[in-house]
C-alpha cells in the first residue's frame, strides 16, 4: 500500500480536473533544501517558475529566503508586486524588453543574464538603472550560454561591463539542465561534477580581478542529491518544491516527496482494450512523458481510493495518452475493478512545472485555493 | 518566396511571444467550410475548442452558424454567456457535473453525449431539464465511444432514453480522430469512408424507430477534403478555423490557409552548433510535434522578414526543441545570417488548438487584441 500523503479534502466537491497540492509536503521540501543550502554555506535563491504563486512564495520567505529566481520579465514583475525585491531573471536578456526592465530595475535589485555581445551592448546603451549582470555559462546542456573555455569572449564581455557604470558584474551562472536527462543518480553526480570543474576554473581565472564574483548553479537533480558544491556560492533549484515523476525516475526524490496530484473524473471504461477514459487531457497535464516499463510513453502514475485506503497502482497501470481534454489510462484486468464512471482518481504528473503552468491554481489538501500568476 | 499572409502590424510593439492571427484568412476558412456544408446540405455545427473566443465566435455567426460544439461544460457555459443557445458538449457526460449541467440546460438547448449505461442512468436520475442525447460511436479512433456493431448495448441505451421524458434521443455522433494520424490524404479518405459505412449502417437500423435521428461527424481532415457525406446530417470540424502544420503535413490545407503564427524574439545565436535560441517555449507552443525530413521532432516552421520580403525557410530550418520558456531552432549555415538577437521571427505552430489554449489571446494582423475564454 502506498503511503498516502495527498488525500483530497472530502468536503471539497471536485467535479473537474483539479491540481491538488499537499502543503505540508511542499513546505517540507522547501525546508529541506533551505537547510541543505545553509549547511553547505550556499545562498539559496530558489527558482519560482515551478509554482508561479505569490502565496507559495511566502512559504519560502518563512524558510528565510530573501532573493529569488524567475524565468521571464513578466514573472519578475509579478513577484516584485508581491514584495520580492531581489530577483534574478535566469533567462538571457531579451533585448526587446529592456525599456520595461528599466522600469522594474528602478524598483528592485535586479540581476540579468547575458550570453553574447549583442545583448550586452543593447543593455549598455539602453539601461537606465543599476543592474547586476551574470554571464551565462554552458556547462554541457548545450541550450544557452557560453562554453566555459571561451575566455576570449568572456574577457571582451567583462571589458564592456567594466566600462558601464550601471552594469555590475555579479559572476557566472549556469543551469546544468542535462541532469534532467539522466538515467540514474550516477549521471547526475558526474554531470554536476563536470559543471563544478568548469565553474571552478572560471572562478580561479577571474577571482583576482573580480574578488566578489559569484558562482551560481541550480538544477533540482544535483541540488537534491549532490553534497559537493565546492566553489559554488549560490543554488537556484525550482522543481523540488513539488517534485514529479521525472525526478522520481532519475532517483532524486521519493514518491512521498511529490507534493502534487491531478484529481480527475472517470468518464468511461473500455475493458475490451484495457482502457479507461478520464476527464483530464493535454490542456491539464501538458505533454511531457517518460518511457514506461513497457517501452511506451507514460504521462502519469495512478492512485485510486479503495474505501479507506489509497493505492498507488503499479506501472502496468498508467496514463497512456492525452488529447485536448481526454486522457486514456491503460489498466490491467486485475485492477480494472477500481474504475467506474463518476469516480475520482489521482494522477502523479510527469512534469510539475508544465502541469502547474496549465492549471493556474492549486487546491490544497486543507481545502484552500491558491492562485498562480495570471496569464500575461 | 513565401506568399506572406500574416505580417504583424509594425505599429504594434511586440516584445514577447505573441500569437498572431490573420483575421482575413480565418474568416475565409470559416466561409469556405460553411459554404461546403451548405452545398452538401449538412448542418454546420463548428467546434469552438480551437479558438475558445466569444469574439471569433461572432465571425461564425456572421457566416450563418446557429449551433455550436464545445468540449467541456466550462466551455459550454462560456459560450452560453456569449449568446449561443444551441450547444453540443462533444465529450461523454461527466457524471459529476450533472448538477451544473442542469443549471445550463435550463437556459440553452443542450446536447450531451453518452457512451455507457452508467452515464445514462446518472442523467436519467439527476437531469431536471429537457436535454438532447447523442450516443457516441467509435468509428475506429479507439479513444471513446461504442463500436458501431454493439447494437445490443445501443438497444439497451435507447430503451432507457425512451422511458426518460427529459432525455430526447438526437442520434449518433462520432469523431473520426484517427484521420489526424494520417500520413496522406489517401488515409483520410479511407478512414472517413469507413466511418461513413459504420454510421450509415446505424442509421439504416434505427431510422424507422427514430425517423428524426441525426448522424453527426466532425474531424477537420475529412471535412476539409472529402466530398462524400452520404447519410451524414451534421459536421463539427474545429481546427480548420486556423489550420496548422499537422493539417498541412496530412495534406488537407495549404500553407497559406494557416491563419496563425507565433511571433518570437531571438535571444542568442550559436553558430558552432547551428542553433538559435528564441524566447518561446513549451508554455507558449505546447509540445505536440511532427517528424521532420531529418527524422527528428519538429515543433514549428520558420518565417523570417528579410527587408520587405517574408521568407518561409525550408524544412532544414525548424523549431527543434522546447523547454519551459526557451525554444531552440536548428538553422542551416546558409540561412544563419537572418538571425540576430533582438530580431523577431515567426513560427508556424504544429497544433493550433494547444498553442491557442496556452496563449489565451490573439493579436490580429489589424492590431486588435482578441481574448479567449479565461482560465476556469
Amino acid at each position: 500500500m502506498f503511503k498516502q500523503n495527498c488525500v483530497y479534502p472530502s468536503e471539497m466537491e471536485i467535479t473537474r480536473p483539479t491540481l491538488l497540492l499537499n502543503k505540508e509536503t511542499a513546505i517540507c521540501n522547501i525546508e529541506t533544501m533551505a537547510l541543505k543550502a545553509a549547511n553547505l554555506n550556499l545562498n539559496f535563491r530558489p527558482h519560482f517558475k515551478t509554482h508561479q504563486s505569490a502565496e507559495i512564495g511566502e512559504w519560502f520567505r518563512a524558510a528565510g529566503v530573501k532573493g529569488i529566481t524567475v524565468s521571464s520579465f513578466t514573472m519578475a514583475n509579478y513577484f516584485a508586486e508581491a514584495g520580492w525585491d531581489d530577483i534574478t531573471i535566469a533567462f538571457s536578456v531579451n533585448i526587446l524588453e529592456i525599456p520595461e526592465i528599466n522600469e522594474l530595475a528602478g524598483r528592485v535589485k535586479l540581476n540579468l543574464l547575458i550570453e553574447n555581445m549583442e545583448g550586452l551592448e543593447a543593455l549598455q546603451k539602453q539601461i537606465t538603472w543599476h543592474t547586476g549582470i551574470f554571464i551565462k555559462i554552458d556547462t554541457g546542456y548545450n541550450r544557452t550560454g557560453i562554453e566555459s573555455n571561451r575566455t576570449l569572449l568572456i574577457d571582451q564581455l567583462l571589458e564592456v561591463i567594466q566600462k558601464s557604470p550601471l552594469l555590475q558584474f555579479k559572476g557566472f551562472l549556469a543551469h546544468t539542465g542535462h541532469t534532467y536527462q539522466s538515467n540514474s543518480t550516477h549521471d547526475v553526480f558526474s554531470r554536476h561534477f563536470d559543471a563544478l570543474l568548469k565553474m571552478k576554473a572560471l572562478k580561479a581565472r577571474y577571482v583576482n580581478e573580480w574578488p566578489e564574483l559569484l558562482i551560481s548553479l541550480g538544477d533540482t537533480p544535483s541540488c537534491s542529491i549532490c553534497e559537493n558544491f565546492d566553489g559554488v556560492d549560490e543554488i537556484r533549484p525550482g522543481n523540488f518544491v513539488f517534485y514529479d515523476l521525472m525526478q522520481f525516475k532519475i532517483g532524486v526524490c521519493k514518491l512521498s516527496d511529490i507534493a502534487i496530484r491531478m484529481v480527475c473524473p472517470v468518464i468511461a471504461t473500455h475493458p475490451s482494450r484495457n482502457e479507461v477514459v478520464i476527464y483530464g487531457g493535454a490542456i491539464h497535464f501538458a505533454k511531457d512523458s517518460i518511457i514506461n516499463i513497457d517501452g511506451k510513453p507514460l504521462f502519469g502514475r495512478i492512485i485510486i481510493n479503495d474505501g479507506e485506503k489509497s493505492l498507488l497502482l503499479d506501472e502496468r497501470n498508467y496514463l497512456h495518452s492525452l488529447s485536448q481534454e481526454h486522457g486514456i489510462l491503460k489498466i490491467t484486468p486485475r485492477d480494472f475493478q477500481y474504475f467506474k464512471p463518476g469516480n475520482l482518481i489521482e494522477i502523479i504528473p510527469v512534469h510539475a512545472c508544465l502541469t502547474a503552468n496549465l492549471m493556474k491554481e492549486f487546491l490544497t489538501t486543507e481545502g484552500e485555493i491558491i492562485k498562480m500568476m495570471p496569464f500575461y
